[in-house]
This record gives C-alpha cells, sequence and structure tokens, in this order.
C-alpha cells in the first residue's frame, strides 16, 4: 500500500524536522540568527520559527512562513499535529496544497471519505479537513482566490505514481532536484512569486545582491523579479519544494 | 482602593515621563537624533516627539507614534491631558486601548457611569470618553475595525487583580518582563506586526540588521516579518508594553 | 495697490529662478546631479526639472516635482507661464494652491470676478482659473478630495495683511523662516507629510540617515515618519514654503 | 513594397537577438548576473530571460520583462514566433503595442484584414491577433486601460514613412539616438516610468545611485522619480526603444 | 595678574569638564557611543574616555584621544591633575604644548623657574615640567621629533596678550572662533593633518562622506587629505582648539 | 594540591574546547562562517580555525588567531599537545604568556626545573619550554621585544592564589568576569590594543559599528581606537582572557 | 620664437583656471563638495583646494593634491606664481616636473643659463629654478629618489617640437587625448600609481567601484591596483596629463 | 620523453589563455569589469590585464597581477613570450617559481646546463634564466628574500613524476582540484596570504564578506586573515595554483 512503502526507519527529511543547526545549537549566541527579510526576499530558517496554535484547528501548532503581510500572495506555513488534531477548512474559496514532511494524515471530504496521506505527498485540497493518527509536521501554501487557471485531478488517481518519484509535473508546485555541483542555468528574473522549503541536501542561494548559505530545513521567499539562482554543495542531492504561480496573465 | 494602592511619592513610570536622556540633553547636538525609521521598522525617541493638538479632544496634546502611513494597520499614540481635560470618542467601529502612562483619568461610558483608572492599567475602550483630574501622560493604540477576534471583559472586573500583577493575559497586548541578563529564546521572525513602549529598564533591540540601544521611554514599530529580538541589561527589570495582532487568519 | 508695494526691481526669489548652482554651471559634468529619490524623501533640485506643455493649460510648461506615483497625497509643480498663458482648472473636488514666485497672475472666479496675484501671495483656489500678464513661475499645490478639514477664506480679504508677513497662520502650509545658525528644535518624526520649496537662503537639511546641503530653488519630498531637520547657514535668512497635512485623524 | 526594403543579409538589430555578452558567454561562471532590480529601477539583461510558452498564444514563447508585480503599470515583454504562430488577442480595453525586433508578423483584424510588418515597425494594437510567417522577436508593451489620452491612427497611413527614419512622433513611445559622446541634456526626474530596450549601441546609465554600463539587448524599467541620465559610448549610433506615459494629470 | 583676570565664578570652558551630553546621561542606554574611529578621522566623545594613571606622572589620570597608533604623528590626550599633582618630562626632542582647559598649573624650568598658567593658555613647552595647585584638566599634544619648523618664544612675553584674545598667530595651533550660522568657505583637502578639541558651542561636522551633530566636550582626529568642513550652529560662539601641521615640504 | 583541586569531571572551559556550535554543526552550510575581518578589529570563530604543525614544536597542533599580519604587535594562537609533545623556545626577547585551556603540562626552565601547569593558570614564560602529560589546549601569546614595562614574579608565587580568584592583578592580561546583564561601563575608545579568548559565556560585543552574538570559544582581536563595549548574558558568567598593552608611551 | 606661438587670446587651458563649476557657484551649498578621498583613490575638485605660501618659494601660493601622507609616492601640486615670483629648488635626488597650465616662466639652471617655458611645456628639472614675469599657473610633481630609471635629454632640444603635438613620448608623463564617446579599451588594473590633471573636455571616470563626472580642472591621485577606466563625453576632446612610473621591478 | 607525453592538439589550459569570457566579449560594454580590489583581497580578471614590455626580458610582454603595492609580499605575473624571448634573472636573494600555461621554455642555469619545460610544470628557479622556443604563458611568483625556509631538490629528479600528478606536496605551492560540488571543509581565516591562478573549472569564492563567480583565467589575491572558502561547480574539475607562504613563525 502506500503507507507500507517507506518502511525504512529513518525519516525522509529528517533533516526539516531535526535541522543540523538546530535552535538549540543557537541557544548560546544571543540575537543571532540566518534568517533575513528584505524587500524582495526572505529567508526564514528554523530558529525564528514562532508556534502558536492555529485558528481554527484543533490541537496543533503553526508557523507562518509567508504570508501576504510580506508581499506575497499566499501563506506558506509549518502546522505540527499530533494524535487526534484536526485542521479547520480552508475559507471559500481559497486553494490549500499540502505536503507531509513527516508521518500521516488522514483527508476525509465532505462526502466523508477519507484517503491517508504520508511523507512526501503534495496534495490538493479545496473542502477536505486534515486529521493525525500520529505526529506530524505539514507544509501548507494557501492561495488566493483565482490566482491559479488549472485544477490538479483529483489525488486518488494520483497517489500510486507519486511515491517513489517526482511527481507533479505542472511546474506550478515542482519539486527541484540538483545532484552536488548541478546549478541553475539562468540566473532567473521573472514576475512570478516563489515559497521554497529545502527537504534535502545545502548550496547556495544568490537572491539579489544576496549570497546565502542554506541547508534542509530552511524556506525561502521570493518576491517578484529578485534575480535567483542556486547551486547545489556536499555529496548529497538537494531536493525542494517550489511554488510558483504560472500561467496567467501578469498585467 | 486601586487609587490608594500607588501611594509613593516616585513615579511608576518615571522614566517614561522624564527619560535618562532627555531632549533637553541633546539640545546642543544639532541634528543628532536615535529615532530611525526604515521600511520594516521604527524606533521613536523621545526628542522626536511631535505634540499638537489632538482633533476632537479638549486641552490635551498628543505624538502619534505609529499609524498606518508607515505600514501599520493601528495608531500608537501619547497623550499629555491636563486637569480637566476630555477626549473625544473613537471613531465608529475602532477599538481603543488606554494605558495611563503617569496620573489619574476617569472613564465615563454612554450610561454616564464613571470609573477612575491610574497608573499600570491598560484598558479596553469602545465608546466611552477619558477625562482628566490630574496631570496625565496616556499610552493609545487604535485598532482598525474588526481586526481583533475577541473581547475583553469590561474593566470592573480586572481592575483589582492588575495593580500588582500581569494583567492581560492574551497574548495580544502584552506587558513583557525580562531580568538583566534575559533575552528572547526566538528570533523571532512572524506575520504579526508590534507597537512597543518601554516603560522600564534598558537593552539592546535587534531590528533586522540593526541593533539599538534602548531605554525606557523609546518606543517600537515593528513591521511583518522584521526578525526581533531583546536583550534587557542593566540592574532593574526591562518591562514593555506591547502590542500584537494575533488569532486572525493572515490571508 | 497689492502690486505695487513690490516696485524694486530685483525680484523677491530670485535665486529660486536663476539659482546659483544654475543647470548651465553643471553642463561639463556628464551625469551629475544633486537630484535624490528615495523610498521616505527625495531632493529635486533644478538641473533635473523636466518641463513639458502642462495639460488643459495654454502656454505654460510645467515640471512636476512631487506627485501620488512617489507616494505623497498630493502633487506640487512649478508652472512657467507667459503673457496670455491660461490654466486649467483644478479636477473636481481636488484643491488647489498657488503660490507666486516671480511676475504677476490673474485670478478669474466663476463668476467672472478677477484679481490679481504678485510674488508672494500663497491662495486657495477651488474654481478659479489663472491667466497671465507678465512671465510667472508658480509653485502648485493640488490636494486629494476629502484630505483637509478647514477652508481658507477667500483671499480677497486676506491679501493685504499678507504683502510684508507671514500670512497663513494655519500650520498647514507655512512659511519657515529661519535666521543664520537657527535649527529645528525638534528632530521631528511624524505621521505628516511635506512639500518643501526653499526660496531663500541655505543650510543643511537632514532626512532621515541623510545630510543635504540645500540652497534657494531646492525642493523636498518628506514621506511619513521619515526623521528631519534643518539648520540655516550663511549670511542671510532661510525662508521655505511648507505643505503639511494635519487637522486630521491618521487611521 | 514595404517588406523588400530591408533586403540586406544582416539583420536589423542582431545584437538584440544575438547579443555581444551572450548567455552562452556566462555559462562558466556561475551565479554571475549583470541583472538588478531594486524598488526604483531594473535591468534585466539576456542571460536573465525566462522563457515560456504564452498564455493563449499558439506556439510562442515568451518572456516578461516588465509587469506590474514590480511597480510598473504596464508590461514589457518578449516573443519568440515561429511559422505558423499565432497570438492571442489583448485583454479587452487593454492597449498593446507590437514593435517586430526580427522577422515578419502579418495583423489581422477583426475584420479580417491583415498587414504585413517587418522589423522597426512599432505598431498599435487594439483587437488585431498577430500570425507569423517566419522566426520572428517582437517586443511588446501591454498598457492598462485608460492610462492613454490620445490615440495613433491606424497604422496603414504610417507605413510607408516608418522605414527609414523615426517614426513616432509622439513621446509616449519613442526612438531615442545618441551618436557617441551625446548624453541627455538633463539629468532627468519626473513621475513617468519608462520601459526600454536598447536596440543597438553601447554606453552608461545612471539610475539613481548606479551606473550600469549597457548594450544592445539590454533593458530597462524606471520607475517614477528615480533620477536617469545616458551617455552613448564608442564607435556606432546608440539607439534604444522608450516607453513614457505623458499627457495625464498626475494626481 | 594674569590669573586674577578670570575671577569670574562661571569656569571658562565648563562644557568640556560638564558636557551636556556627560556620560551619565547615557549611563541607560547600554552600547551606545557617539564615538566613531575610521580610517580617515575619529569622533571621540565624552564617554569613551578611559582615563589611567599616565606614566611618569604622579597623581595624575590621563585619556589618550590621537596616537600614532591610529595613524597620527602626533599625541593628543586629557589630564586630570589634583593639588600636588606632577607631571613627567617629554621624551627628548619631542615637543609638548598644553592648553590649560580648567583650573591652575605651575610651570616649572630646568633652571627652576616657575610661572603660573591659568585657563585658555596655550604653551609650548620643551624641559618644562608642570605642577598643579588646584585640580586641572589640561590638553596636551605632543608632538614627533622634527615635525615643526619653528619655534614659538619662551611664553613670558606672550602671556599678557593671550589672555583676551587669539594668542597664537602662527597657524600650526589654532584657536579657531565661529559665530551662529557660518561655517568654512573652503570644503577643505589638504595633506595636513588635525587634532580638534571643542572648547564652546555646537555645529555639524563633516568629515568625509559622514556628517556629525558635534558640541563642546568632543575631540576630533583628521587624517591627511579626509574632505573637511564645519558649520557653528545654536545662538553661542564656536571655539575649537585647532593643531595643524604646516610649513614642511610633504613629501 | 593546585593540581588536585580540579577534580570534578567536568572541565573548566569545556566551551572553549567543544563550542555549543561546533564547526560540525556547520558541516551543511557551504561558505557560512561568523568569522569576520576588519581593518580594526576581527572576530575568530572555531569553524575558521586552521590548524598545522608548530615551527619548533613537537608533535602540536597549532592554529593563529592573531599575528602582525593583521596589524597586531603580538601573536594569540591556540596550541594542542598531545602526550609527549613538547614546545620549542620562544624567539630571543620575545615573551611568551601561556594560559592552559584544558589539561595538564609541564615547564622546565633552563635548570632543568619542572613545574606542573593545570587549566585556569596564565603563566609568564621567557625561556622555559612547555611539555605535555596530556592532551592539551593552550591559549597563548607571544609578545614583541620591548612593549611591556614590567615583569611578573616567577610563578611559584602565584600558583596558589590563582586556582581560586582573579589572579593576575596587573591590568595587562586580565581576567575579565561580567554577571548576565552587566556591561562594560564606558565604551572604550584607546589607543591599546586587545586579543580576547572567551572562556564562559555568551554575550554581545560592539566593535566600531558592527555587534556581535559571542559565545565560549570565540576569539577577537582589537585594533587601537575601535569603540568597544560588551554585554554578558544568559544564565551564566562570563569570563574572559584579555590582553591589554598599557603603561607605555604611546608616542 | 617659442613664447609668440601662443598669441591667441584665449589661454589655452582656461577651465583649470576658471572652471565651469567654480567655487562661487557652491558658495551657496554649505558642505557640499565632489572631492572625494577613499583608501585607494581620491578626487580633487576646485572648491576644495587650499592654497598657501610654498616653503622656499617667494611671493607663492600653492595647493598641494597629492602627497606621500595618502599612499602616494609622489607630490602634486599646484602653484600660483605672480611677476618677480621665484621657486625654491628641489631636494636633494629629488626630480621636479614642471607644467605651465597658465603664463610665462623662466628657467635659469646652476649656471645662471636662462630659458622662458610657456603654457603646454613639461618640463624636467633638476636643479633648475623658475622665476615668473607674469602671473602664472603651474602644475608640479615631486619624485622620490631613485623611482625613474631613464633621463630625458636637457629641455632646450625638446622645446621647439613640443610646441603643436604631444610631446613627451615616454608613457611615465603622458598627455592623454579622447575623442568624445571614445574610451579606455582595457579596464586597467596595475601596480602603477597615477596623478592625473583634466585640462581639456569632461568625461566619466570609474575608480574601483565608484563613477565620477569630472571636468577640466579636477585632479585625481589612483593607488596600485585600483581598477580605473575613463570616458569621454560631450562635444570636445579630452585632454589630460597623467603621471604613471613605469619601468622598474615592482617587488 | 617529457614533452612528447602531452601530444593531444588541445591545450592543457586553454582556458587561462583563451578565456570563455573573453576581453572582446566585454567590448561592448563600457567601464564593465569583474576585477575587484579591496584592503583584503583582489580579484584580477582577463579584460584588466595590463601588458607592456617585462624590463630585462627580451621581447617579452607581461602583466602583473599582484605585488607589494597592493599588500602582498610576494610579485605575482603573466609573462608571455615568443620564440626567441629570453628572461632576465631574479634579482639576487629573490626566489623565482614559474609555471609554463602554455608552450615551452627551456631553462639555462649559470653554468650552461639547459632542461626544456612544458606545460604544467611548476619550478624553482634561483639563477636560471628562461629562453622560449614556442609561444608561451608563463604563470611567476617572485619571493621577497628570506621568506621561505626550505628548498625544492633541483628540478631534475622531479620532472618525470610531475607529468601526470599533482607534483610539489609542500603546501607552499600548491595545485588544488575539487571535484563539482566539493568545497573547503573549513571557512579560513589564518595569517599567511594566497596569491592564486585558476587553470581549470568554475565555481565559487568567498572573500570576506563578499561572494565572486570565477571560472578559469581570473586570478586572486587574498591578504592575512581574509576569511576564504571556495566551492567547485559544473560539470568539470576545479584546478587552481596556489602560493601560500607557511613555515614561518607570524611574528
Ligand atoms: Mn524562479
Ligand atoms: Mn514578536
Ligand atoms: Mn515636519
Ligand atoms: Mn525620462
Ligand atoms: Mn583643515
Ligand atoms: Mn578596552
Ligand atoms: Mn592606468
Ligand atoms: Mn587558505
Amino acid at each position: 500500500s502506500v503507507i507500507d512503502s517507506s518502511s525504512n526507519a529513518q525519516p525522509l527529511y529528517s533533516k526539516v524536522t531535526n535541522p543540523t543547526l538546530s535552535p538549540s545549537h543557537l541557544q548560546d549566541l544571543p540575537g543571532f540568527t540566518r534568517s533575513m527579510y528584505r524587500s524582495d526576499h526572505a529567508l526564514i530558517t528554523p530558529e525564528s520559527h514562532v508556534f502558536s496554535p492555529l485558528p481554527d484547528w484543533s490541537n496543533t501548532l503553526g508557523a507562518y512562513l509567508v504570508s501576504p503581510a510580506m508581499g506575497a500572495h499566499f501563506v506558506m506555513y509549518i502546522a505540527k499535529m499530533q494524535e487526534g488534531s484536526k485542521s479547520g477548512l480552508p475559507p471559500k474559496h481559497i486553494e490549500r496544497f499540502v505536503f507531509v514532511v513527516q508521518g500521516l494524515v488522514t483527508l476525509t471530504n465532505v462526502s466523508g471519505i477519507c484517503q491517508t496521506l504520508m511523507t512526501r505527498l503534495l496534495i490538493y485540497l479545496l473542502t477536505q479537513s486534515i486529521s493525525s493518527k500520529v505526529m506530524n509536521l505539514l507544509h501548507l501554501l494557501y492561495l488566493k482566490e483565482g490566482m491559479l487557471t488549472w485544477k490538479i485531478i483529483f489525488p486518488s488517481q494520483l497517489l500510486a505514481p507519486l511515491i517513489n518519484s517526482h511527481f507533479l509535473t505542472p511546474p506550478e508546485r515542482q519539486i527541484m532536484d540538483f545532484q552536488p555541483g548541478e546549478f541553475l542555468n539562468v540566473k532567473e528574473v521573472h514576475y512570478n512569486q516563489h515559497g521554497l522549503l529545502l527537504l534535502e541536501g545545502q548550496g547556495i542561494y544568490r537572491l539579489g545582491d544576496s549570497w546565502y548559505p542554506v541547508e534542509a530545513g530552511d524556506a525561502i521567499w521570493m518576491a517578484p523579479f529578485v534575480p535567483q539562482w542556486y547551486a547545489a554543495l556536499g555529496k548529497v542531492r538537494t531536493r525542494y519544494l517550489l511554488y510558483k504561480d504560472v500561467n496567467r496573465n501578469p498585467l
């Protein structure tokens, strides 16, 4: 089954939930943070996460990483659920995408039909609620109404092939992989925004004039037109989750 | 009574009304100010306060410290009342919070019921007007309609226990205390805004890439997502008044 | 009469129309300008003025110095009229203020009543048109509808006392004078915006972290909350024209 | 005919389509780009172009260079068409201007009337669609509804005289030419925005405090009030295409 | 006598010994200082003075403000003497200049001849020692051997006329006075170094690209070629003591 | 005995040898370092230490932290000895000071007399060599000839009282202790240089315009005249080892 | 004769002696200067010249523009002579080069032989003194002993051909000419130093990261290895005088 | 033989002699250079090389990349020889190292014994002269007397094994190789200087706070204590030549 296929003890994205440079490693450096917020981009690193109860969710702590208050047209956040936690529903006409960083969640749609999601599943949710059987770390994107011009087919058809491969071919929500030494061919400048969560590996992200060493667990917001480029370094693959708004008239 | 309990001659927050580094100490330094306004935060220090008559108030001088013109969704200001001064009412659907920095004020609600407030009282006002018996220094926050999702119970129930303790448990309007050497555990990055008035003590506030020495009497505005951190220094407790907008969907 | 009183040959504000550091003095410095535009203020110096025909005016060249495109809620511009030039009317519900820097203009209101204005007159215009008998240099402010809460009495009553004194006591549009060595007592931080035209003298303007040498003919825009301070230098009085939006609730 | 007149083998604006400093010359410089995005201007150089299918167009790749997401009120982009490519129509009430950088396109209006455009033609399109006979590189501007106060006469009258001269006298969309050593007389500061594509030559563009070497193929966005200045250098003429919004009340 | 002439109770340069912005005024601002040290200049303000016993002096505390360790070819320091304090002698071939900021000192030359100095006396010392009858604050300059090409005649001849006037006509050690609004005509760039102590008044010092508000009690070091300019502000005269090395071949 | 008194298992300065933010915690952040080198100061953090064999020492790895190549007049380094390691002798006329961060060393003077040193001992060495019985981490200062004007009495007399107290009263080589919240009273500007090793605790070091979070294990170099200030934070004492050159004529 | 050949009334390098942007044009801009001094270059513009009597010269005022105090190994200065002025001799083993910017001087060598120099003559002087018949403006370079490896033949042979051409072929002291639009092919980085005086024309000088508009009368110092580049602009030729130390081993 | 072993037509380090981003690619970008010179490091890229005849060499052009004038204690330069070119000898007590980037040279020692060197040979030269049979590009280091504490055995013994391996084991002159994605483990801070020539590949060099994309042909100087780090990117190996001064007492 879908669930059984990840029977190895080592969590898939363990450096997101337990980063090499954890907040406790910085406990003796008063005032130090790698987090940076500029008008055209932000780097949000684990020691800056502020968790508080999510409104309309039960028994869940969440940390908002990106929101319209910084100039984005979407919300990106991390939700920590426990056994018995239950999500609220997305506001009307708002699309919600879920990536299960760690653990298992059950989706229940308005007809009461349930489906279990596990780590590595990126899923589109319009009216479903989420409940949790085990401790979970979710990565969520909320999109403003009307910003997307296409729809993902209901996830049941997609679940199987997603387990062992890149699963969402539409470029709007990409899983990007880089081998060590590999980098973006284009030093991109475009009108699209990005929300990014680094799942595996490490490298250098250039954003505007700034160069940031990044590692798994770091999140990035890129405003429209910020020059951007990534190079993967070290001995393991880099994988990141990338939101990009496309297929719309920029006017 | 509530009023009598502060019979000591020394005003509670005397460094707010009479800062160690008063404007007169800077009178020989033409053009010098510690005030700073950047796109994601502001430090407003006493030598920059511009007092002028408050519209709709009688016999009151006010200095606006924060307003939507700088990107905030609230107004924070200081009002200097004298005996016989009387406030205007807040605009309709606008919530007003009052903190009496020094002196005594009388609240009168629409039914004509009065209540006396003294230093250290943080109070929620929807339709009450304020009049003053003695010279007062008030710290006020105006909040835009609809931004808060809960209500404080009418202050009469709250007055007594507020005198000698932290009194407003909801995190939205906090009194934060730090012992010397204590600092914020998290180098916070969040979508919420802050309005802050330093009531006692001194320390270092990091806002984005800037580090500011601050002391009682200084005010701060923090835009969403500015990295922020405080450390208390010296030999006395730091206490500050903190506005934070919470409990709402950031989308 | 009002007009006769300025019978001296030397124009009143000759350094505005003929600055000590004229554009021709900079003709051999390719790319050099003292003009500066930052997010919270702008300095606009004569070599950067771009004159083009004013829409709806006849035979008039204008240079816009401040506009909402830079974050202001008003328009400030200089209009060069010649004999026979005629203004357009302000858009409906828009207030217009005129300061005659040099020359003579005739006001005609909707009833056809005319009135002659000369240098040094700051005047409120709602529906009047302006025509010119001699070459004029006007300094104009356009204010968005509803931003002012008071009205100036029709200028006929004001003309006489205005000639030899500061004439507009309301603080919203001030004539500010400084003797050499004099400076602003407060290093101001406030929610109000400013539009400024330096009519006489020279000094140093501090805006945020920047210090600017300024002289007659320079114009400045100050966004809300930019720390600001001026000191007059040299051997003559500094006089500047200052727009400030006051008397309104900043919420 | 119009088409025959450019029978020389060398394309007119070959450095736009094949810049001296092509993306491949930078392939060994990881993370290097000359592109720059600041709050008041942007330089977009060829190695930063991101081409993807244009929505509503058939068989066409486009790269957006300027859009409202960066603060502009227009869209500027480059479209690569092939034989048989066909454009979508502009959104209703949106004006579209086309400059054929290389190749041939056919315009078809709603009545089915066709007209062929070739390199060097800047044309106004309200309801026409474009189809391509040969490989084309188009430079397009989309303008928001209502921003222009005048109309260009239908292009059929303009085509003939446009071939060998500067063809659009209204200043809103200018072809600007500079001989080597020539520079802008005024260091301009104005409320108007610009979109610029450098067609021939090279020089220095000063934007705010920054000085940029530029060459054919570079594109620039200038926000309102950014101080701006250009000097042409080298041995050949500089020619650039310039959008400027004029003839409207800046309030 | 020389001494009696300053019988007014108010010390002459009281703001040097008791500055408006004293260290105690800054005691609640942890880490704040106006002092600045750059490669081409330094501003040393009172809260940064570090006093320790002066080697070879008895019962005297001194604070070095300028030394060769920062690139200067002289030493400038402040010495606090008490009754009975006695200086060491200058090293051989080193010239020493003394300005008595406050109090009285007695000079004794090698022949045992004594002379009393009081506030406002700038004096050249080669082999004399200084002893103190009352609490003194001295400002001293040590000059490296061979750097001066002229000699001051023994002070006995100079004492009388020095009391009420500028007393040292050679430009090497100047007393500079400015009336409010007055400023340096030349924005100087020269190979000479300066050591400066502000005795009275306040103003703005521009050093390189930096603008510093300064007041009595502040000291400045200027390296060769730093662009420099001063403007006096406020209601009282500015007076400063200025060391400048002149009359030598700069090769 | 002196040695026995530290019988607790926990090493005294364990955060120097095993810092909270060890190099391995930064292994996934390519290119990241907290180290900073400016013309007037340097922060050298553990992930930047380059260890290589020390010339003239046997079986010892050393990392130079400060040297004259950066403008200092001393050398500061860390030496890792093992059982059987043996130091070279200091160059002639060079003074050497040793602080045993961890472990035990034996001093042997030219007469063959030995003495055992343990953690916390700061010792003056002119001609002694050092050998090691166990793994050691030494902190050494080399001073150029003639820079010190006093001598420490041979360590045998000093050993006993050093164990439980601050042991070197001369200010030249200080152990500085701060309780949490405590800070330097003076924002120091002086001609003296410093070499500093943070042994315990954490806080903020201001150097010039920069503010650095620091923790045990960090080293600092301060050039003459860099403004400097420290505040201790957290729950434990800060202790640092400080070299300062005093008691000499700065000319 | 040599002298007669410049009989036109218009001085050759009149913009050096009377710059378009003269100090008097900046008299109303307190504190403003275009002069800039950085560690690797300096721009010295006319409003910053400080003239004082030249030691060992009679009746001459000089302004030093470059000296070893800024890191150069030469001195560059301007000397204003009058009728009857007489120079001192260069120090022994020091070479002196003279360029007559305006007027006439007479050279007298040790044998008493005289020779008249006029504008445009660059001349090598080892032991000659200079006397002046008419008001002169000289540009002089002093070179430290031993830095040059070749010698110029005594000027008498060179005078004639120098009048109407570039006269000093050795690259060490060059006259550089640029036509409008022309620029340096190489963005030079080299170990050699430069002293430069702009005699005619205007353009842009890039020095390190800085871009400077320059015009006739401006002087520049370039330290070793500062990246450097010039482009001539406007309608007239640029000519500058350039000192460069070559032909020596840089070790 | 040594020479025959490189019989492949493709030169070994062709990107040094013919860089991907050649000066001609930048010919249309007036004033643009990637070269940077700061106080603690320099990047020297091909478009900034200034070639001129090398003193004491015949028929050779050289470009100095590093010299003591920038703070180094060595000289690094590139020499272009042609058939028949002949070097001068190094100054007495100066050591010279040669790396043949391209072509063949013959060494002749004082006894007249010759030896042929080819590309990839790094060789120590004390008294040998170099002559060239074919066009050569040499990379040379000159070291000041006494800076090295060891000697390389005469090259004849070393030639054979050098051809296909890293050949100089002493760390002082290293060949460093990195596979794509590989980076320096330590973010180094040390007292040693570096001279570096990138022979193959590309990556990112961090120097102090700056991040530089670099490619084959770029040269770097690193002053003592500049924090430094390299990461190799792309698909091919990075190889660079690195000078480092070690094995000496840093005092
Ligand atoms: Mn992208
Ligand atoms: Mn917070
Ligand atoms: Mn104001
Ligand atoms: Mn323009
Ligand atoms: Mn001076
Ligand atoms: Mn200190
Ligand atoms: Mn050069
Ligand atoms: Mn290294």
